[in-house]
Parts: C-alpha cells; sequence; structure tokens
C-alpha cells in the first residue's frame, strides 16, 4: 500500500468514516487512507512482506534463479454484478491473475492489488470483497504483497474495479506456450464450459428465468501441477476465458501454425448452460469460463492427463473434445458438428457479453 | 496482453473500428481487442519479452539472484484531467511505479500495465498516452512486458484508468527503506515541491488565473543511483506523492519512531507555486510531487549527495530541508517557522486536491 502499515502505537487511530462509505478523502494517501488500508486491507492481507510498509515489496526470491526462471502477468477486473453464484469480484481478482501465472507451467508466489473506487461504495462490500480475496489467496499459496487505492467522485466508475499482477517461478527447462501445439497432439478440456458467463448473466437478471448455474472461478494451480506430474510433456496451457474456447483455441492455431479439429459430440456442457444458450441464442464456445483449462499434450499422454486431471475436485468433467492437425492453407479451428458436417469455428468478433471479468 | 501479438501471418487483419473511438468490442478478448492491441499496444511498447504473445511475460531473471533481490510495486492512476502541463496519465503511470521501485535502491526493469477503458474514449487520445508510456519508459530503460484491456460502458468510468506494476532488483546488502532514519541523519529534497500538484490544479481551470507552472512528473531511478553513488550509506528513499512531503515525512517519523524537524526557510518552492498556494489557501508541503525524492541521509553524507543531486538535470534545486531527532513523545514532524516559532506538521487528513494521480 502506499502508506506505511504497521503502525501499532499509533495512539489517535482515525475512524474509516461516518457514513460506512468510501469517500474521497480515503483516496488522499494520508491519514484516512491509512486508515481504510489498515482496518481493510491489511487486516485480510497481512504478511510479513505485505507489512514492511514501504512503497515497494522485498520478495527477495524463494526460489534459486539457477532452477527458476520467473514469469509476470497482469490482469484488470470490471465484471458486473459484483457478486454473482459461485464468486465475486475478489476471488476473480485473484484466480485470474493466478491462473494466467499457471499457464506457463509456473507456480504463483505473490499478488499485487490495485483498487479504483467510486466516493460512496459501501465499506461492508469492500471488506467482502478483501474477504474473498484472502480466502482464495490462501486456496492458492499466494500472498498479497504489495497494493494501493484510488477513490474517483460518485459516477466516475462503476463501484470497484481491481487490477491484479502476479509473480510465479517456473522450472528452468519447461517452456509451455502457444506456439508448442504440434499435428496429433490431443485437446483436453478440464471441465464443463460456458459456465461463468451464464452464472453472471443469471445474476444480471438477463436470463429471464432462473437457473441453479454457478460460476466455476477458482485458482487452477494445484489442478495444473497435478497434470504436469502426470504428462510432463504438455505443450499448451490456456485458460479459455474472456471470448471463451473458440477465440482462445483460434489464438492457438495462429500461434502454432496448425489446423485444430473439434467433436462438438464430446463438449462437456452443463444442460442448464446449454438450455440457456439455446434460448438466448449464443454459442457456449464464446462464453466465458474462469476456472478451466485448455491442456494440448502429445497423445501418448492423453490418458494419463485424464486421468489425473478426472481425479482433481476441479477436473471431474475432464474430456478430450478434439485433435491437433497439420495446416493446409492457413491456421483454423474447425469442429466435426453432432449432425455429420463440419464447420469453421472463429474468433470472437465484437462483444456478446460485456463486463464478465 | 490476454491475447497474442505476433500474427504477422494472419491475413485478414479486422480494423479498429469505423468511429475511432474505443467500443465495447475492444475488451471482448476476441479479434477487436487483438486489433486494438497490435495497433496501439504493441506498436508502442513492443519488445521481446512482450511479443512472446502468452497470458504470461517470461522475465527470466536477468540479474543472479546471489547478487540482488526482487522488489515488486503497485499503483493505480486516475488523473484528471489526463493532460496535463509537463505530462499526462501515461507518463504517470510509468514514472510512478518506476519511482515506487527505485526507493527502494533498486534497479526498475518491467513493468506490466492494466487499462481500464470508458466506452466512446477517442482512439488518438489513447494513441498519445501510449506514446507517452512508451517514451517514459525508455528514459527509464524499463519495458512493459504484459498488459491487459477492459472496457466498460460510457458513463461507468472516466475515460481511461491505468494500473501499473513494476519488477526490480537491488543489491543484496541494501537495505533502504522507512525505518532507517535516525537522529542527525538529515533530511534532503531533490527539487521545489507541489509543482505536480498545483500543475494538475490549473490544467483543470480551477486557479482562476493562468500559470507557466508544469508537472515534475518524472522517472528518478538515474537520479537515485547517481545519490546512491555519492552517498553509499542513505538510510530512507521516499517520493512525496500523494499527500506531499508533510505526509511522507509523517510516515517516516511513524515507522523509524523518530521527530523530525523541517526548517521552513529552506523548502525550495517555486514563487509560481507559493502564490497559487497562498490564493488558494493551500499548504506546499501537502501538495503532490511526481518528480521529487526525500533523502534521509548520515550527515557525513550530507554534502556528498547534494554535490551529486545538484548535477543531475532532476536535482538542481536539491536543498536540505531538515534534521532527525531523537524522539520524545512520540513519533512527530515539525517545522521551525520563517517567523521563529515552531509548528506541528500533521498527516494530510481529507483529501485537499482529488485525482492528483
Amino acid at each position: 500500500m502506499d502508506n506505511s502499515n504497521n503502525f501499532e502505537s499509533f495512539t489517535c487511530p482515525i475512524p474509516i468514516g461516518k457514513r460506512n462509505e468510501v469517500s474521497i478523502g480515503h483516496g488522499s494517501g494520508g491519514s484516512l487512507t491509512k486508515s481504510l488500508v489498515d482496518s481493510i486491507f491489511i487486516k485480510y492481507f497481512s504478511n510479513d512482506i505485505l507489512d514492511q510498509g514501504n512503497d515497494f515489496a522485498d520478495i527477495t526470491p524463494v526460489e534459486n534463479t539457477n532452477d527458476f526462471r520467473l514469469v509476470l502477468s497482469t490482469d484488470g477486473h470490471v465484471v458486473s454484478p459484483l457478486f454473482f453464484p459461485g464468486g465475486d469480484i475478489g476471488r476473480l481478482a485473484v484466480a485470474g491473475t493466478v491462473n494466467d501465472i499457471s499457464m506457463s507451467g509456473g507456480i504463483p508466489k505473490f499478488l499485487t492489488a490495485s483498487f479504483i473506487i467510486e466516493e460512496g461504495f459501501p465499506i461492508d462490500q469492500l471488506e467482502k470483497i478483501a474477504e474473498s480475496m484472502k480466502k482464495c489467496s490462501e486456496e492458492a499459496g499466494v500472498f498479497i504483497v504489495a497494493g494501493d487505492t484510488k477513490v474517483v467522485e460518485k459516477g466516475k466508475a462503476d463501484r470497484i474495479f481491481i487490477s491484479t499482477t502476479g509473480v510465479g517461478y517456473v522450472i528452468k527447462d519447461l517452456f509451455i506456450n502457444g506456439t508448442k501445439a504440434q499435428p496429433d497432439d490431443s485437446v483436453i478440456i478440464s471441465g464443463t464450459i460456458g459456465d461463468h458467463g451464464i452464472a453472471v448473466l443469471a445474476a444480471r437478471n438477463e436470463l429471464g428465468f432462473s437457473t441453479t448455474i454457478i460460476s466455476d472461478v477458482a485458482p487452477l494451480n494445484s489442478l495444473i501441477q497435478t497434470s504436469l506430474k502426470a504428462a510432463p510433456h504438455i505443450h499448451v496451457l490456456r485458460d479459455p476465458t474472456r471470448g471463451g474456447v473458440a477465440t482462445t483455441l483460434n489464438e492457438i492455431a495462429l500461434q502454432s501454425n496448425v489446423k485444430i479439429v473439434l467433436d462438438e459430440e464430446k463438449l462437456p456442457i452443463h444442460k442448464q448452460v446449454q438450455g440457456a444458450c439455446d434460448i438466448l441464442g449464443f454459442d457456449p464456445l464464446y462464453v466465458a469460463n474462469e476456472g478451466k483449462v485448455l491442456i494440448i499434450v502429445p497423445n501418448n499422454e492423453e490418458d494419463a492427463v485424464l486421468e489425473a486431471l478426472q481425479k482433481h475436485p476441479l477436473g471431474k468433467d475432464a474430456a478430450k473434445i478434439g485433435v491437433v492437425e497439420s495446416i493446409e492453407n492457413y491456421p483454423i479451428v474447425l469442429m466435426q458438428t453432432v449432425i455429420g458436417g463440419t464447420r469453421i469455428v472463429d474468433m470472437l468478433t465484437g462483444e456478446m457479453l460485456p463486463r464478465i471479468c
């Protein structure tokens, strides 16, 4: 945080504010900022590094850099509504960045969090979000080591936005990235698709009917480390968030210069998600996920990774959904449909569901 | 960025948009996001690491961690207006995080940038901001290695917010932080105070008269490395941003459990800044700076650091402004005034100038 945090001896604590709302003064960098930081962020995030109370966090590597490389990732979070079935913006902010780091095959260690808050935002909601971030950080085994708080006038932001950045370590010789997909590789998804997008839509009351779908938002680092143990030659890991499975596979096809062929019949889709998509005219392949990973792996490790995934609580619905083939004219994603045809699965154009993450 | 960036072979580039404005689709994570990222962010920020095109940046340490520690810092930027005399939100976002890292005595190396953009924001302004970030990154010798773009509906954010996170290296045995101020240390400021706050106010036309004050926003890493060479036993470095010199010195007094006594006569203040403050009833001690550093140093290195600062273009107005003394009852900042009295200099309470950074 921009202010020092370990002021136990300070004899005149200033109350957060009279109205239980975030005020412009809470973003001043002065004593009101300190009271907000202490009473909410330090209360939940406290750890030895954060509590140093400087403008920087000293994260002296715990890993020897002869054995590990360092990876870095950032994400802004603007989801609306802030609270939805299965999660909230706090859980999303922690899990989202933990997952981006995990897609390198690496182990996330440290997070930073930058809060931009609208004047008048209820302190009790801020506390719920901080508590959720703490819980998710514990699940993922990461520490929030630095933060920042800004407050803007009423009407100049939509309640709260959170940007998180993560630092992680990856084993020196492990190079997993979007360029590594090869012909004959298998394409695996760790579970049902589209749950997050439909859960957020339901929370917005945009479905016109009720569902029991909950968001899949979860930190995937443990699932991925389990997969890597079972299948050490994984080529690509990527989480199909905004733009969904279709957009993510198109990115990989382009980066690796390959053709990817999906089998529609094999796509794991929750019945209620499929039902909601049918009514709304959405394709679940484009709906965002926040707790799923696409794994592209040599076919001789396909069984091992599927077995490992299915034993993990976050991977029980894992399935092989396609294969990588040699490029013909240009990188492309195709799908063999249930009625026996083949169609092109394009990248998302425009926007189907804004502010889903 | 959340999308791959090195798609030279992609034969059907999608135009940014018809209206030269950021649209909701630019935040979709799909092809419109890719076109915006490629045509603005990659155009200006391109480097080997960013161009990897993954959800994570591989920043394999360039420094041997037997010799260096790693430091991390984050800041959100919501300044209004976006462009002001001497800088803009882009320069602020890069310099602000470079400076936080530099306050450890470390050398900033890598930045991430998370953009939250209001629908309808002009693309040409976004490009100006990206260009300014590029220029400031080059000045500071840092690379933007990962980013994220979110777009919210018109009226749900105030044009653009930028959160930056920095990673840097600090020499293993160099421990500079807010707890190290000691009695008899000298308190030095690298130049005139309050310039940034008054320049932003002037840009908002809130002064009621015109000034030629420009913001001091600048990356301080070179100035600080120069100071450290001249005075290797510096105890504390901190940039007096939000809350100004008064709040920053109060934080240090609390962290180090000392008394700090300022000499009002010695405070370097630009005449126009003092004039604006007199008219508005502001105390320049509470006005934000974005290109100044407070240095607390053993008095036997005071001359060396002042000489080094004054030779540097960013430190020509550097001055000794006070001393550290032993604590009496509680940590406190006092000021000997020009009229011969002594007054308490408190931490900022409430907010004088919102959205200054």
